[in-house]
């Protein structure tokens, strides 16, 4: 059994890596670490867990949360993994972190995408670079089966690269042509609430925010740029839409070719041949957010409109699951060298 | 393996018991039988299935559908089952019908609930009758083991009489005072859409419904009389409220005598003491139906309005699982002598 | 023109006046008084009202809301009205409070909601009882046209006493058998964000909360009693369903004699006769919180449950008009000597 | 006053004429006209309407249709209006049309958008060409006023025109280079029940569709195309959320020269400086559709993105106001040589 430790519990990241590992046959969840609701059992403050997850929340200095485990998930903020990593791989852990702390391989490209945050404290563990990967698993299996430390990809990097990636490698696209125009289920913000999430607020609402940019860009442009083997630049727009989980983002780049959309499908369809959970659909299907609910599959429609000689596909995942907790579970399986999909091949349940 | 064939495969009820049986370890589908769609996959209608059920969409008289199965789903309405389950029962299945046909032990308790639906025809297998169980697992687990055919409790039976039960067995309730006054959510009204459950007619709305009687509430009172061991009558209110999954149902009843919170969760604990679908939690939590959905639970909270000498209790399940399919599934695993709980010990997922 | 002066203007309560007040034919806003945003203009924060109300949020002290008015808003919690109401009065305005500082009229009265909601501090105006009056207008035309000071009544209690005054006032209702079983929209819990009104922890969920009583029932249970014309003790149940704006109470109480529905419409007609604001329904009719949303009209439907002698009556409001600024601005047109129903009477949007 | 005429009474464009009308200072509601729900007053269908709007609905052929009316409006699909206007028009009524059918004043352009619809029939009334305009108020009011009849234009259309106008004209974006990503609520696919729109598969669901091509793609083109003094091509994707009213639609191009956001800004302003209903924001707000939900209000958010050089607009109005009643009604007023704005400047409410 692979002993399983959480820091930063009592988030939606949190119980979520919790609810999958509860199913998981090969892990056993060893301590349950964050900074309030010290000592209640999680039960008591995820009712739904009760009989389920009753072990308490432990502080970071408890001796329960001292105890080694195999595989740490860091579901905290910037700043937070960098700094706790380091002792825990000295101890043999691996490590899945949430956040962007290593979430870019090289100094220079997570400099990059500090500067773009505002970030201006110095990453706290260099030594880790070229021992981390990128957690996107259908583009870095390989790497993350051999990585120390895993940064697990943001919820929209992971619905806009997958839905971009075999057009970008094939050179179909444009590299400054790239739209991302993405809508987000509430939940994406997390669990603090605030003016803008309050219910009445947000029942029946949709709107644009960030407009003047989101810190998940700088992967997208990253990942892209290696996939197209040149730079990309990508106008990414991001909404909320009043929906729970999921992320619909339509992606829009100008083709260099000629292609079809029977084409396409099978240019997407063998890229992602050893990819379970990334599904292709035709045009004429529109699968929404809803049919990917609470599982970890990327639905990718692909079309053509080819008058204007625009590619165009629509990418839906849930953001806590292939976006957030499912992608961390799927990164501890590569990890570990256990099946990929174990613990996450589920249909999910409609309506 | 159990081999299951689903009649009526493509309503909310039928898709539910295939997403359970998917991921139960001693199932597997046989049919799908419906009278829409018929040679559809079932995934083609329901892509969230996608690789996890793509077996096609049979009519009644398709060979595949009459193959023999170990346990037949009825997720038919009233005037189905009756028909069609005498032929498998002489072929050696066992029955699981969703609707009132075979709620009724007696044909006369059955004949009273044909006239309050106002269905004139006979019952088509009186027969039967002796045959078959009241599907709730936890007043009637022993009868359900030795039957043939088990009626599959209503959704707002469910949570009114689980919520009542160990307070009417105790005799501390007068037996005209009850009122149930229940909210459930848009589910219940099934697949098919109508003004009433239009999204803009819905999204923003609560209302009542039927006040002149709902067809549960005669399950309700014989259940609740057995219990009683005297006639009870209750005053049922349904209201629609814009979830999609669960019911809430308050109860409501005179007390017989005083007692105290804590003695009524003591009670309450030790009827149900078996039964590890239901949970109990004092007046001070308040969970809701969010916390027992995509589960089998059934949440009662309790507490007594001692000013009037007034029992109340909150009853929260999901209508789809605990109020559908989650008991129709805990009725086959009796009926096969497999654990009670096989297949459906799962926490659902938050938010 | 009647000058108006709104002090709590950046909650709903306050903004919710501001839009009537704006298509109010004979006021005119003269101050915005509030704690926070204080020099920004109404429209800044309320985005809505860009070109309506451009007036800035002035503190409690600055000139402009020392400037006399005819009518004073407090849009404020319990306390506060109580404290600066005499000054302005004796100024020549009259007021109207939403919170419970003045909806009782006699000492006693007070003193037992005071006890109640667990308020120590003695009244702060205790020279005002006398002049003040409740707030209902279909109850107190009278009382509130020569108040100098008016308590607008809480939300849940205009639905529950306008839903059972009729029935109260003829004794058909055993006086302990009253119970108000309420659903809210979340707009109640007014603007300030908080874990249980955070979306995704409120899209989904139905709930009863504060089982042990809610403030507002011991007005209830004083203005039915003055109607049946002794003590009446309610059972009262509040549950929070995923709408923004509007309150159903679904009323039981045990009938005293035997009526029929028609019977019963007709003294609801008949006692309503000059209340524009309330409109009787049959039971086969269902109207919901829809059929109300954004006006100030109260729906009652009336039913009888034969059976066991129960009265059931089903009642809609808006909780932020009827059961909030619209009634604020119904008592301002009768403090003011104004037409009870200019500037309310408008049909709402559907859907 | 002005006697008006609705056919098509009972669906949302029809009812929401009706709200309209019955605040408007003006205007006269002599005949309600449908097929269905003959001789029942509106006020039966719509109960929210009780004693605003108790007349009945009559026939096409009932005496009270034919009465002479000033103003009629068509709220009805494609092709009714063609075969019923003349026959008004020739008694003087002015008409305004809520379909395809007189948006495009030469027969050419009528050819092209019913060759894209596949509408094979030919126009019923050609003549009538050249007496009609497109119904955008904000770039066509003086032929609007010399109209006899008005081709209300199509939801998505309003917000993209109105989004892209200044910069088209300005020559600023690049003719193919236009991309408008729509999202709209429910109410947008009407009255009618259907499985997508039914509650429990459309709650919390987000998708895209008609990804082949949206019918209100021709009238867009061809506005743009006017303004540009070019031809234009549009990659059009339609989503729909779960909002029951609103379009947000996220529209870009390539810029053909540098702007900034301040110049972008002047430029938007200066272009509708006398159109009240369109209001211009900066890239720091975000209001969405919530801030123009029940009003005639067209919201647009400026921005560049200069990284790449290109321009990004997002527009917000209420489907059912400015998209569809709300410029009927401001038609209305245009025709009668009434104030552009009568009847309809309010501020909608919040929440």
């Amino acid at each position: 059994m692979v002993k399983v430790k959480i820091v930063g519990a009592l988030g939606y990241g949190g119980v979520g890596i919790v609810e999958l590992l509860l199913q998981h046959p090969e892990a056993k969840i060893t301590a349950l670490v964050d900074v309030e609701e010290v000592g209640q059992p999680l039960s008591a403050i995820y009712p739904h867990l009760t009989g389920f997850c009753d072990l308490p929340v432990v502080a970071a200095d408890d001796p329960r949360a001292l105890e080694p485990a195999d595989v740490i998930f860091y579901a905290t903020p910037d700043g937070v993994g960098m700094k706790l990593a380091p002792g825990e791989i000295a101890h043999g852990a691996r490590v899945v972190d949430y956040s962007g702390d290593f979430r870019f391989t090289t100094p220079d490209a997570y400099a990059e995408y500090a500067r773009r945050i505002g970030r201006t404290a110095p990453h706290a563990s260099p030594q880790l670079f070229g021992n981390n990967a990128y957690g996107l698993a259908e583009l870095h299996r390989t790497e993350i089966r051999q990585a120390k430390i895993v940064g697990n990809p943001g919820c929209f990097a992971v619905s806009c690269i997958l839905g971009l990636a075999p057009a970008m490698q094939a050179g179909l696209v444009e590299p400054f042509s790239v739209i991302c125009d993405c809508k987000t289920g509430v939940s994406g913000a997390g669990k603090k609430p605030s003016p803008a999430f309050h219910f009445p607020a947000r029942h029946d609402q949709v709107n644009a925010y960030k407009l003047a940019g989101h810190q998940h860009v700088c992967e997208v442009e990253r990942e892209l740029g290696l996939l197209a083997g040149r730079e990309v630049r990508v106008t990414f727009t991001s909404h909320v839409v009043p929906i729970v989980r999921g992320i619909l983002s339509t992606l829009y780049g100008t083709l260099t070719r000629n292609i079809t959309e029977a084409e396409l499908m099978a240019l997407y369809k063998d890229f992602y041949r050893e990819s379970p959970f990334v599904r292709i659909f035709p045009s004429a299907a529109a699968p929404g957010t809803m049919q990917v609910r609470s599982t970890n599959f990327c639905n990718l429609t692909v079309s053509v409109d080819s008058r204007v000689n625009r590619l165009r596909i629509v990418s839906c995942i849930d953001n806590l699951m292939k976006g957030q907790a499912g992608s961390a579970l799927q990164n501890m399986n590569l990890l570990c060298g256990l099946p990929e999909t174990l613990g996450l091949l589920r249909p999910g349940c409609y309506p």
